[in-house]
């Protein structure tokens, strides 16, 4: 490690709040255009802008490359390239930030549908006074599928508000079903709550088939990635009533376009990737590097160190 | 009593399953209007219409009258008389069936403001994609107003989403605060719950002074009864920003007509009366008295008697 080490940061506004770190790193700042040419002279590289395509863009070109690269979110699928997968570069991701408010985000979404809170906000406008039985959530079932961090919070407050709640992961182990239980689950699910990390595997899982599998009365809720819903089926899914309804937090391209058909499918509620993001949050992400940065500075090993060939932090 | 006792319905639509009771029970039915001249000859009065007025205006009339009274609400403030009070009839109560229910749908609306699911429908009908930071529910605080069964129920579910959640009772007693607390309490606040018995001492309580009281950033939710809430203080505290937002479930005129000033004040979500109203809750009524008559009918003790003088039913 050299006296001050260079720290590169691929901006996005507001700028992390990286005081602390004055006198014992070298900050340098780059954007998408001119991140491959800073990228040689970078020790460490911070990608605040965690919604760039830039990294995996950059990394595969000439000159030597960070030791450490810490992106500022939970999934590295838009940083990962083979060439850097195959590096000794050490990857670390913001684990640790997003999980209970993206579970309190799922919490939310599940009464607001079973207690048709919609309906309530629609029948305000119209001053109309109409009552209606709405569903108990204590006793429905709940599939997460997903079971890293994130998964778990979300089991973890679903089981909290007395939801059977079943946790789908890559492999079986206690407590998590393996995905040969996957469609058996699906079948018997009031909730289906989508939470994988972006891999090869999870890309558009849930597709016609899946969608066909669930239940007509089952909601789906994708709080992962976008491009874990084959976002057509699921517009055949809900035209079709095939399933009851869903909610999308992740999308394939996002931002939405205005012209985008999902804004007003029957029964689909959109919201703008922002299920993790409480007050605050870009504060903790930037408290969280520092802290990393501390540790790296002294020596000590690494938290939050991503498998790169799995594209997410192992383990429990 | 008599051999077949005579079992008097106050009807609403549609009318409980009593099927099972044939033979065991004569079964008159009575409306608004003719309950006054049928109430001498009932043994046992059903209130089904839990909405009506009609036994405290019939009953201080002529006549002998029901050894028992069951209203099939949790409330009793529409059928109690200071006649019905003085009297050797035992009153029930529906206690058991609405608690976990209102407790889910407490829990829906301090989530989807918290998450300001509201904003995110009303961009989504605009087709705009607009990320915002929202609150993170752990951590803040609850003050739950009413120590019953519901008061309690709602306490445990904020809870059980890491909400710091303070009761407030009648009487101070292990974990529940007293209404020499409740300022204090109601101060620190983010959330104010009102499921308290409407009674002469909660009449009004939510007044200009309390509403004074709350933070600027609190929000306020009414499940009680719509009389617990002053709600012109309330109209005035939301346009003035003393809050930061209301959703009441119960007015003090149910149901609100479409003139009603209520639908339309900033940073209020009206609800019709149904928190505690899921699917199947009528045939739960049902079953709850058929199993109360069965109780009465065997000569034992009767569950959920309520304290005529209090209003509701005592002790944990």
């Amino acid at each position: 490690m050299p006296a001050v080490p260079t720290l590169l940061v691929l901006d996005a506004d507001p700028l992390p709040r990286l005081g602390s770190l004055t006198g014992r790193a070298r900050i340098v700042h780059a954007d998408e255009a001119t991140l491959a040419q800073r990228l040689p002279e970078a020790d460490v590289l911070l990608v605040w802008d965690f919604t760039s395509n830039a990294v995996r863009e950059a990394w595969p070109g000439e000159g030597p490359r960070p030791a450490w690269v810490h992106t500022a979110s939970a999934g590295v699928e838009r940083l990962m390239c083979p060439e850097l997968a195959a590096s000794d570069t050490v990857v670390t991701n913001a684990r640790g930030v997003f999980e209970q408010p993206i579970a309190e985000y799922v919490a939310a979404l599940v009464l607001a549908i079973a207690k048709d809170l919609p309906g309530t906000l629609d029948l305000q406008r119209e001053r109309t006074w109409r009552h209606r039985e709405t569903r108990r959530l204590a006793g429905t079932r709940a599939c997460v599928v997903g079971s890293g961090p994130i998964g778990r919070a979300i089991a973890h407050t679903l089981k909290a508000l007395d939801v059977t709640t079943a946790l789908v992961g890559r492999v079986p182990r206690t407590g998590i079903h393996g995905p040969e239980d996957l469609d058996r689950l699906l079948s018997r699910a009031d909730w289906v709550i989508a939470a994988a990390p972006l891999t090869e595997q999870t890309h558009g899982m849930f597709d016609t088939r899946r969608f066909g599998v669930m239940q007509p009365s089952a909601y789906f809720v994708n709080v992962g990635r976008g491009p874990l819903v084959d976002e057509d089926a699921l517009a055949e899914a809900l035209t079709r009533r095939w399933i009851a309804g869903a909610a999308l937090d992740v999308f394939t391209d996002e931002p939405l376009t205005p012209d985008s058909p999902l804004w007003r499918l029957p029964g689909l509620i959109v919201s703008p990737h922002m299920s993790g993001d409480t007050i605050g949050w870009r504060d903790e992400l930037g408290r969280q590097f520092v802290e990393l940065y501390e540790h790296w500075e002294a020596g000590r090993p690494l938290v939050n160190v991503v498998d790169k060939q799995r594209g997410y932090v192992p383990g429990h």
